[in-house]
């Protein structure tokens, strides 16, 4: 057995049985091992942004870690801006990067790179293998650090000599790696938390992040609510807000910073469930970076190392409200009006409001065509909802791709603005070649909209011809119908409400992946 | 003056005046700068990676850098790779990488990210300004460092707030940087060289390479031949090949191991110009790394930092050879045989010979197909022939774009696998909103090819129906046509001699890009 059959092992070993993969020259060994050693599902995609997006999304939807298959700096590199994402979201992700042969990097051949120096910004842990033998400890290792609470992005670099010389040793036979147990409660803060809602419960407010977005979590959140009339919220990015009828409203800080401050103005306590203390996305000339009001007192509750549901139970208990009923969102009877009104943001948002099906994963990167949807679509059945996180475009069709793979019963559907989808479209044909169920919604306003915004918002007065064409989309108008043909998803146009509702059912009805071209 | 317009003016004064653009919120103030200074041309990417590879191909071309404007650490990540291949090829440019106010980096939004260790891996010089007159002395640095000989990747983070507050400083007005002067002659090497040549001619290598394969440098390599019987060869890559009918041939090492070794044998001694000594560019089990044959002595006459064409005209003078006449390839009379001959990377080459049209550029990233192109088309029409030079795929269609900037009365020709276009396709719209004089011939067959040999060539056998699977790009076929027509650029498909040639003198007769699918 060689170098790579044994990590190959060793992976399957620890509980890791996908792959997503872009492999090159130096990963040929590892690639002939997924033919020989059974039980790891490979998908390839066509770009690395595609693959480690994928892994993002494959960790939120399964709570484990994915395996990707990257070809040394440049191709890790490519992959950096999802991973980037995807350590936000605290996913965990054992990616696998081949480098030269050792003896062969003293040559300097072109494709030399410093891939630990390339992985480092976006990962937890970076470790290069030393010895064939040494790949089973470290190929272990770096399941543990992905299984890591939160989860961690663990890169692993795989010098080509190693996985093609012979293996002194056998296989691991340890079993699935567990996630790593949650830190101890606080116990002052927790008495802090009990002590702000018992003296000014309409004054506090549940910040949720995280873990804390779970079904679970946000059902103590509720009692919690219930008994003691303070809020409850979700930081702005969600890494998956199980939410719908049935669950509790849970309702997102603003992206935008007056509405943000507007909505937190109202607080004097801030307890902290997974989530961090709120602030803008961008510094804005002239506005505070900070979100809470002036004077307004913290306790954090959970950090993402705790059990955010634990927590919350331990609060709800401390307060006396574990027995109180939970407050959750009624089932929307609204029917989608078919309408021939132009499709816009607003009109999309009640669409979707009542077309998004039970139990569906709704991956969000609809920027600013989607600023309305989570006020919109509360009612809707319930779903999952995963946001980038990060802030780094291109994540949604990865990551559907990966959600997809994990759960491959589920109504999968991307939520994309036109100019992020274009930084990885390329997941379309994963898409096609896996026969994956995802609906994708491209919503085509042919521009970078979200910027024509932020250059108002900045400061920036009303841009000018050349600024104009720097945020426009247009000439050409990209063509999503033959874009999603030509990397084999069949797709449709629709620019009406009535329209959009055709496509959407016709999605809904069949299974394989599906694009929709919502004109605005 | 804001710092963003004090930037723009700076990189003007020294010479940049080319900025291609991928930005968000953080760089609004440099965009909208680029409104109210005249004499930036701006050119939009939809991709980071077209962007850099943009910058490389514009380089090389100009002789002179283009300026990118980038988004915080994931927005220059997803450039890394073309700038990896920017590096090795000695191309100049400059990266402004918007960040972060200051003040909001402490507060750690989802976007922030650590730039500088980013840029490191595929930068040569990072800085990050520290105030905002400070920005003239960096923008200025940055370009210098970007005319070093060789070219430099500068990356200058420009953090929000320096580029919104006001500058108390003017705008520089101390006139193009010009490139750095060569090193000195080096007389030693000089002197080894010519006496390996004197001695033992035939038995002595010129090996070119980077400045040493523009035209006026391989006429001194051609003469030296001439006088001395030694052989001329370049490195497989090239920056910039000045080659064809009227110019001195100049064959490339081959990429395949065994091959590379059988064609350097012959020589005991070779003289190093602008090369590096040759290596393999994978390691393979039981293949030496080094392609030398055993006990070759090299001589370092010039590298990167000297004026090759000044170096071997030294040696000419030195050998007696100055004025020899330049032995140059003569025009080949074929014409492209019009048949119904499926497409084969052979009769593709003897193609291209006859149809490359006099002073064209040609980006090549054809990878498994194009291996035989170099031998194919020595005798064509003189033009141009770029390599990626760092072995990142995803090169050849935005160096295109850069390319085509650079020299828009030329005809610029993009040959591609389908496997290395996928990286980077979004560059077929930029092509296509600049209406940018590029064919594209995308080499569609369908599979990773090189890698279909490459599991081969490192002892893996024979790839079973998992390995085959991550190496094949069928199931679905890209369908090319769709996909450039989703770009805003028109395309045709070609399955035989006679329809390639039609497909070929359709692009040629008329302007603006077109992509022909060369199935294969």
């Amino acid at each position: 057995m060689n170098g790579a059959h044994l990590l190959v092992h060793t992976l399957l070993d620890a509980g890791v049985d996908t792959c997503f993969t872009n492999p090159g020259t130096s990963e040929m060994h590892f690639v002939a091992a997924l033919d020989s050693v059974p039980g790891m599902r490979c998908v390839l995609g066509l770009f690395e942004g595609v693959v480690t997006g994928a892994a993002d999304g494959y960790s939120r939807i399964a709570d484990r870690p994915a395996s990707t298959l990257l070809h040394l700096g440049p191709g890790l590199a490519n992959g950096l801006a999802n991973l980037h994402n995807a350590k936000k979201a605290g996913s965990g992700i054992v990616n696998i990067v081949g480098d030269h042969a050792r003896a062969h990097l003293a040559l300097d051949a072109p494709l030399t790179s410093d891939i630990h120096g390339v992985a480092a910004p976006m990962s937890h842990w970076v470790h290069t293998s030393a010895s064939t033998d040494g790949l089973a400890v470290d190929g272990r290792e770096a399941v543990v650090q992905a299984r890591a609470r939160p989860g961690r992005i663990a890169t692993l670099t795989l010098p080509a000599d190693l996985a093609w010389s012979e293996a002194d040793v056998p296989p691991p036979v340890l079993g699935a790696v567990p996630c790593a147990e949650p830190a101890a409660l606080q116990e002052e803060a927790l008495r802090a938390a009990a002590a702000a809602l018992r003296t000014d419960g309409p004054g506090t407010l549940l910040l949720l992040g995280g873990l804390a977005l779970r079904e679970r979590a946000t059902e103590w959140a509720g009692r919690i609510q219930a008994a003691t009339g303070c809020a409850v919220m979700s930081e702005f990015y969600g890494p998956r807000i199980e939410r719908g009828a049935g669950r509790v409203a849970v309702p997102r800080v603003p992206y935008v910073v007056d509405p943000a401050l507007a909505a937190l103005a109202p607080y004097r306590h801030i307890v902290l469930v997974g989530a961090r203390e709120p602030v803008a996305f961008f510094a804005y000339p002239g506005k505070p970076g900070r979100l809470e009001a002036p004077g307004t007192a913290f306790t954090l509750l959970a950090t993402p190392a705790h059990d955010p549901a634990q927590a919350l139970e331990a609060l709800a208990e401390a307060i006396g409200a574990r027995r109180v009923a939970v407050p959750v969102v009624e089932r929307s009877a609204a029917v989608p009006h078919e309408t021939a009104d132009a499709l816009t943001p607003a009109n999309l948002g009640e669409l979707l409001a009542s077309l998004i099906p039970e139990h569906a994963i709704v991956l969000d990167e609809a920027v600013s065509s989607g600023r309305g949807f989570d006020r919109a679509t509360r009612a809707a059945a319930p779903h999952d909802w995963l946001t980038g996180m990060g802030g780094s475009i291109g994540f949604a069709l990865p990551a559907a791709v990966g959600a997809a793979i994990a759960a491959p019963q589920r109504k999968v559907i991307a939520l994309t603005g036109d100019g992020s989808a274009m930084y990885t479209l390329q997941a379309l044909w994963t898409m096609a070649r896996e026969g994956l169920d995802v609906t994708v919604v491209v919503f085509a306003n042919r521009a970078y909209q979200i910027l024509r915004g932020e250059f108002a918002g900045v400061g920036a007065g009303v841009p000018g011809r050349r600024a104009t064409d720097m945020l426009t989309l247009d000439r050409p108008d990209l063509d999503w119908m033959a874009l999603s043909r030509g990397l084999g998803v069949p797709a449709s146009r629709a620019d009406t409400a009535a329209s959009f509702v055709q496509a959407w059912r016709n999605a809904m009805g069949g299974r394989g992946p599906v694009l929709i071209e919502a004109v605005l």
